[in-house]
């Protein structure tokens, strides 16, 4: 499927980092930035605009807060044609912290958001719209916020807000291709100045059959990360994404070479993708940090009980 | 969705089998046929019903032959509402060995085959079903054959086979879901009086988003594997299709068990499921045999040079 508006976000320092508290080495995100540039990705996020006070340099590194000098060092000599973009989270960014883009190596300012916070996104993807950057606004854990606040939500943002584009974030891995058709035309009937962008979970193997869907229903901005990596059970796969996309500016080859070089390495010590507690929470259309908790235990593989924690704990 | 005319096939030994020549153990097979009964599938696939002298006895397992015997020892004892299948491939089936259905354990056989030998298969489904067993057709790399003699070879089936159900089998693990979509529709075209049926690989990660795509176009025999086992890169994980189809009758516990008391163990010793040689053969639309001959060599991971080796052979 070759259509050239089609815009691709690599996201995997920043959703992979939520595995690690963002402590990747200069040289894994020097490697990542390289390879993701010549496979001619569009944008590159490297990670969350939070603030240094509430996520502190001790407990997290670098590429939690995204400061300039940070990502000058880690790009510095590499030849690339991929925008850079960074990601603020609603309430976590110190607003007075970013400088106009024109100062910045940050192309790019995506805001993070639960439906009902929306007002506040707005505020703030309009504050980094007049310092410069491009944004766009992502809505979160949709597939626990499909009520009418929902279609208000998107109202509000068409009418009120200077972003490019408003992301579908099935931040759970519950969602199926029929809910991804559904919530696409639910955007496009009231978003006629934006593009829509997809970011799918891989709880239930469905991040790329759904970006797929998305692509179907001509969204146009599609996130994927490096062999998936991203929190719990990660994220569509960036190599299946170009495989399928077919656009000629892409190549998939350094891809590869990334995922054999430093993620196939980094799977060794650090656990994402499919695994049965992740399915089981995006089954059940819940957040995976109760799976998260039973794969940082000894009981890990314990999955029926867990199962029927999960099925228990609804009924209380 | 909760279908109830709907019916499960696991296939975990047949096409798991196909990994290591079908050398399950004595215990291995009980345990999962156990669990599986336990689970509520409807149908529980043994193995091959192929020939001991095109598959000798010292080179594959019992579960190639599937002989009554070995069978009957397996399932000794152990409480269960499924029903038992087992495959045969076409031109690998000593018929004579197959006794009437009364006098055996095999509730029904499934007949593999390509596109080009549909005749073989229709003559062979015909001769089990004429013994009293259920039977089936499976169209294999289907992906590779979507020309008018697709149409043809529905037509053939639906017109002279006894069968009572036609599979559409992604072998190859090259289709998306519009693709799902558009095979369905052609076989419900010609399909009046026979059941359709899915069976997907998992290379790109799509065997259960196409398997949902199949139950939307109104598919209702569908495959799954325990942990996504099966040639390759896998099936369909039938943990994965057993919640998204809500029917009470199905328990997935059982399977959630036997993941991790059988599956999770396995895996340590014998390599299936998603990995990029597979994810390239699929995208490219290719057997995963240069894949799998790949993953038994010392160059494992040497990713790109694979792809471009298939890119080069085709332009040969």
């Amino acid at each position: 499927m070759y259509r050239p508006e089609i815009k691709v976000v690599d996201c995997s320092i920043r959703d992979g980092g939520l595995m690690n508290n963002h402590q990747f080495s200069h040289k894994f995100v020097r490697n990542v930035y390289k390879g993701l540039s010549e496979s001619g990705v569009d944008y590159i996020e490297l990670g969350y605009r939070n603030s240094k006070k509430q996520f502190p340099a001790e407990e997290y590194g670098p590429w939690k807060h995204c400061a300039d000098e940070d990502i000058l060092r880690v790009i510095d000599g590499i030849e690339s044609n991929s925008k850079i973009a960074v990601m603020g989270d609603v309430g976590r960014v110190d607003m007075d912290d970013v400088k106009p883009a024109s100062e910045s190596p940050i192309d790019m300012i995506r805001t993070a958001v639960y439906v009902k916070d929306i007002d506040k996104s707005i505020s703030m993807a309009n504050e980094f719209h007049d310092k410069g950057y491009e944004t766009t606004i992502n809505i979160m854990a949709i597939s626990r916020d499909q009520g009418p606040e929902l279609d208000e939500a998107i109202e509000q943002v068409e009418s009120e807000c200077k972003c490019e584009a408003v992301y579908i974030v099935d931040s759970f891995g519950a969602l199926d291709q029929e809910n991804v058709q559904h919530l696409m035309k639910r955007f496009k009937k009231v978003l006629k100045t934006k593009e829509i962008g997809y970011h799918g979970h891989n709880n239930q193997q469905l991040a790329f059959s759904n970006t797929i869907e998305a692509v179907i229903q001509n969204a146009t901005r599609l996130d994927g990360t490096v062999f998936g990596i991203g929190r719990a059970a990660g994220n569509c796969h960036l190599e299946l994404l170009l495989g399928f996309l077919k656009n000629p500016k892409y190549d998939l080859r350094p891809i590869l070479d990334l995922i054999a070089s430093e993620f196939i390495p980094l799977r060794e010590t650090l656990e994402w993708g499919y695994t049965i507690p992740y399915a089981i929470t995006g089954m059940r259309n819940e957040h995976p940090r109760s799976a998260m908790a039973l794969r940082a235990s000894e009981d890990k593989d314990n999955y029926s009980e867990f199962y029927d924690s999960l099925l228990n704990s609804k009924m209380d």
